[in-house]
């Protein structure tokens, strides 16, 4: 189901969805109860897939009988029981262990990681267009704008090759966020005293070993980190948060700079003109930088989603937080999907990027006396006379600023 | 559709869904049409009712296609055109004179004013339930607390009196929300342009008095206030969050007052007991506040969604923003149907709430040398001996705080 | 003392500054005072003027006491009775009755009213200087924008009065934020139950009644209007703040049309050269728009305030908040101290706006072909030919919509 | 100069004061200018060393000049080179090849790192606070709570090692914080033109080689590493900023443990009683737990300030952003001083904590029933008996898991 608010929620597909959601903590349910079975809690005849058998169609349903728990989980856990049929062993040992936090963070945790992967595709095509932008442009002078205002000449090479520098600090960030995503697993209050307990009902030797067991096993079979449980320190969400916030500042960046190059007293880039694409319901010749409009919303947001999961964290109280845990899911899964959204607009924004070095020359040209008002002052102060005429007389180390982005782009350890 | 990441979601209903903004889309342009039609600007064949002539089943691919236009209103018309038939007048006449942000701007004032219609009937319930328990409890004498700490004495009459004071509070900025919502009509940049050059076509002989009819009849039909055009100017949407984002202080306040009150160790208040409320997937006695953990959740949330409504507004440039406007949309909705659920959420609570007079007793009797400390150091001081003993005996002007704020309830005029 | 960290707070002088809080500080004691002494609970010789006893030079050594109790009023009121002379009537019945909170809250809104006035005095210069840029602009066609791209044509007019009716909204709220401001004055939790004791400690007939008429007596003396204790219902400082935030949000607006509009290859406004603003370090012939800058600067951190403070409120628990109401204190002042900057750099950029109406005539002439797109789309379509020639050939009802916000001005009941 | 509106403020001593502010921007133009002689831009004679030629005393005249050129470098160089004399060589260099942002941002960066200093040296005090608490107190039994409610036995050990794990967690980012903090040295529009320009003047064979070494010796000489100009990518400041409010959230979430465990009902901890802490202006008997007040409302705030350095990086355009970039400073430095005045805070708080075994062990007791509930439906459901009586006896792995945690405080590695 798509936002009808937030155009371009689609691209997001089904990323941290209502299903997503069901389908993951079915997944952690079923890892968790193999576990059980793998370490001999429970008996082997209590071994089920749990796929499926609460499914897509249920999110509606369990949405509604949230409510009255407080959270998603314990509406799914009775599915499950009551669908694996009362009297069956997987039935009796579904959930075991594990209390509701457990199940719900393992799951946003596994459909974020789907979002992170997302991401990171996309900025890895956002570096190979900015890599050609840098390259092909990396000569064709502009006028440096600061505060609005003319400044210096530069190239839109090293701005896009500064584009690129951001992109990449977006990269680091969303790789160490997506390295050792934890499991959680600590049971009630995160001393794992039920799977403890059922370890020594089994009659094995050493419960406690048994109950870390059961974490790191569901932990490997999710391919999630083992971690002591962090019910109550909430560092592995605000982390990631903080690391797609940063993606969408470095998209905003860009998004602003191509919104004001594209103003049409300025005319020196375009947003590449897809059938339909920014049209006007009134006006037959629009053509507005819509991607642009859309990935600037999304940095304009994303900045205060990423602050609630601190706040959320700061708000932390006792085992559980009493309303601090149940903002986060809300928060992370807006915050993740708008962050793929605006990561695909800004692929296709600079793969579809048209420049017009013309446009920046006569710009550059036409403004001249102003853009080396710098370099006179000091040819005046200092005596001598210029290194060469014109705008691209005035570049200094732009070319060795380039190389050294590019160089960084190309090298794959500059992103942990 | 509810939202499993939101329990509670379901309460809202439909209110600011999709559905309801396709919905409320189609009543504008129907009314629009209508008063094109009533003044003379179209033919009288091209009047049409469209309702249902794009709906619910469409939002999801409405959705889809708005990315291109950047808002979901160009695919909105071009359906309606479609569907009426490419050859007939209505076709032709729907949407002339209006822009995008005219259709989406006065929906989703339509939309807001459902919610605030249901914030208005809950803040009623909720007022007659806090009257009832500051009268009831008028003389239950429990201990004051500041800093986390005994202070000296109050009664929970007196708390509950202040909780109905800050109902009242927000009560009165809904009440202000809900007057004089206003039409959003002024065409591409806010001049009624294309109204007016319509009217001129049609032969009318003042073609600018049309146009400004043309606004005033639509928001009639409506319901809504006539108002200069405000594409820029978001003081409108701006002002009603604000009174939302009071709404949710408030209730924040009670939920969190009722969080520590029925701490075991303090027990004074419980939340009522639903069956199956406020259990948990492993603990089988918990008894959780659910109601208030999830109000606490909705009062941390809102009031930074209404910042990002004033962050619109402070980024407004141009005649239409660029995605200052566009992140308004998703964020008023994710607001209003918070607050609406916090508002049904909060009269339950208040509905059903358990006070415990005796347990405030005890612990106001465990600690009565703590909490008349301050009354025996003025008696220290300027001599004298103690009004009455107890801590019943040092309630100063409780009874007339409780009346004055009972009084405020019963007088209608206070909320205006 | 100045903020080096935010340019222009020098405008501010001494408005919410550490001195200004503890002169208010000292006023609410004084007139707390001689309320004890007037309603004859304290003696007659207890009166006494207490400004200047504890003033600017103790600001610092208050600080740096303020933590041990966790505000500023239980150092200020030592301070007090140590100068007053540990012997003295004055001494002994300085502050009874009160609590910090009563303290600091009735100063805080002393010096937020200061602070208002001051908003109020600009709004109505910039009003005036708008009324003046609308009149004398009225027919200063100029390309309509929206989302970056030409639109349809507008006239610099309507822009500035467009500009106004946010100015008219802003000071809409300011006058109601204005109106009303209430003392604090509810003893230790809020039952007044000190100046209760104190009262028939002192043999008076009604004490419940005279610890009301201390608050109201102390609220004539200080201009303020009686409240009931809102020691935990902070709406009346929340809808101060989001009064505040409107101002910042609308002068937000006005900076980045001009920031836009001031561009190089726009050109359209340009801010007034007063000497040496708008410098660079290195640049000599730069004239950055430097207020506007500023402007906006605040303009994107004044939502956020008002969020704190809604957050704040929303935190309340208990009969005193546990670092809710701490929070309030520096975010009040810092809304509000940039407020009153933002204000007077606002009036001073709108009275000295250059404006450019023979490059905005350029712009539209050279863009007329887009600018009438629309228009010629409804000829073609519906027939007829066009009612005049150009792009003030296509302006709609912009007369009429800027006299209807030239009489909004004109009538001060508009405010209200 | 001391916050009287944030009592602790003094705590942070000067660490980004204005005075800090300007004694870092000389050192930041001492150094660039020792650059330019030593490798030969600038002749011998232009080297001085501007210490103390602008200070203190400087602060608030270079604030009221600040407006006019929207920071207070120029003012500041302005000053710098008057009082080097107008014919000296110095003045004729001082700032050469630097602009505004270069010398503001690298002063920003040489602050933050004394604020990050402070906070390293807290964070390794709380760990060894912590580390003696987890030990002391690893079998001292208490009621595990969720929300709100009793849930299962814990430990306090576990609780102090949950607050231990986060702090590590603070440290883990304030370490990474610390590490390669970045100089800014760009140029008007970050190429480095002026620089090379110099650099050619004087003569030297590469001159765009020079413009790099100048930024790189600077650098060095200011313990900074050499980084290409982010003028207008922000991540260098918002993950520092992300930093912080990392530690902060972490002493949020003890803060709230502490003041609901100090709650007189509850009483299992209680802040140290330092002589005249936590005191009342009215109630002699009170005993406030001033320091998790005070560290609550840090923890409140200092994500909203973290938002507003990733909302000024997703603003970032052109050359050097026109709002975003002045909106940074004082949100930094706000950040900065209360993330140091909480972190003292917070190892005083922990430093001093009083524990009560008894106290915990005594509401055990009285809530075993409930606290075991979980057990005996195990129990009841899979046959089989207790491993042993009383809450002590179903603490699961609470052990290993203190062990884990110790273990990771001991590994110095652990943090980074």
């Amino acid at each position: 189901v798509n936002d009808l608010y937030w155009p371009g929620d689609h691209r997001a597909g089904g990323v941290m969805s209502d299903p997503a959601l069901v389908e993951a903590m079915v997944r952690v349910e079923t890892a968790w109860l193999a576990a059980l079975v793998s370490e001999h809690v429970a008996p082997a005849d209590a071994d089920a897939d749990l796929t499926g058998l609460v499914g897509p169609e249920d999110a509606d349903l369990l949405a509604e009988l949230s409510e009255s728990g407080g959270n998603p989980v314990i509406a799914t856990v009775d599915a499950l029981r009551s669908r694996l049929g009362a009297t069956g062993a997987a039935a009796a040992w579904v959930h075991r262990g594990l209390t509701s936090q457990d199940v719900l963070d393992t799951a946003l945790v596994l459909c974020l990681r789907d979002a992170l992967d997302r991401v990171r595709v996309e900025l890895d095509h956002q570096v190979e267009a900015l890599v050609r932008l840098a390259t092909t442009h990396r000569s064709s002078v502009m006028a440096g704008r600061t505060l609005t205002q003319h400044a210096v000449p530069t190239t839109f090479g090293l701005k896009a090759a500064s584009w690129l520098d951001g992109v990449l600090d977006a990269a680091v960030g969303v790789e160490r966020a997506a390295t050792d995503l934890p499991i959680q697993a600590g049971g009630a209050v995160g001393t794992l005293a039920a799977s403890t307990e059922l370890a020594a009902l089994a009659g094995l030797t050493d419960p406690v070993a048994v109950a870390v067991s059961l974490c790191s096993r569901t932990a490997t079979t999710l391919g999630l980190a083992p971690h002591r449980p962090w019910h109550t320190n909430r560092a592995p969400l605000t982390s990631r948060a903080d690391a797609l916030a940063g993606c969408t500042d470095t998209w905003g960046h860009i998004a602003n700079d191509v919104l004001t190059l594209s103003r049409p007293e300025i005319a020196e880039v375009a947003e590449s003109s897809a059938p339909g694409r920014g049209g006007s319901s009134t006006m037959p010749d629009k053509r507005n930088p819509v991607l642009s409009v859309l990935i600037r919303r999304c940095a304009l947001s994303a900045p205060s989603l990423a602050a609630q999961l601190h706040l959320a964290a700061a708000q932390s109280v006792d085992e559980r937080s009493d309303g601090a845990w149940h903002l986060e899911w809300a928060t992370l899964r807006t915050l993740a999907r708008r962050t793929v959204v605006a990561a695909s607009q800004a692929s296709d924004l600079l793969r579809g990027l048209e420049v017009h070095p013309d446009r920046m020359r006569a710009h550059a040209d036409a403004a001249t006396a102003g853009l080396l008002a710098e370099r006179d002052s000091l040819l005046a102060r200092f005596g001598g006379s210029a290194r060469a005429a014109g705008p691209e007389g005035y570049l200094g180390a732009t070319d060795i600023l380039i190389d050294a982005v590019l160089d960084r782009a190309a090298d794959p350890a500059s992103r942990s």
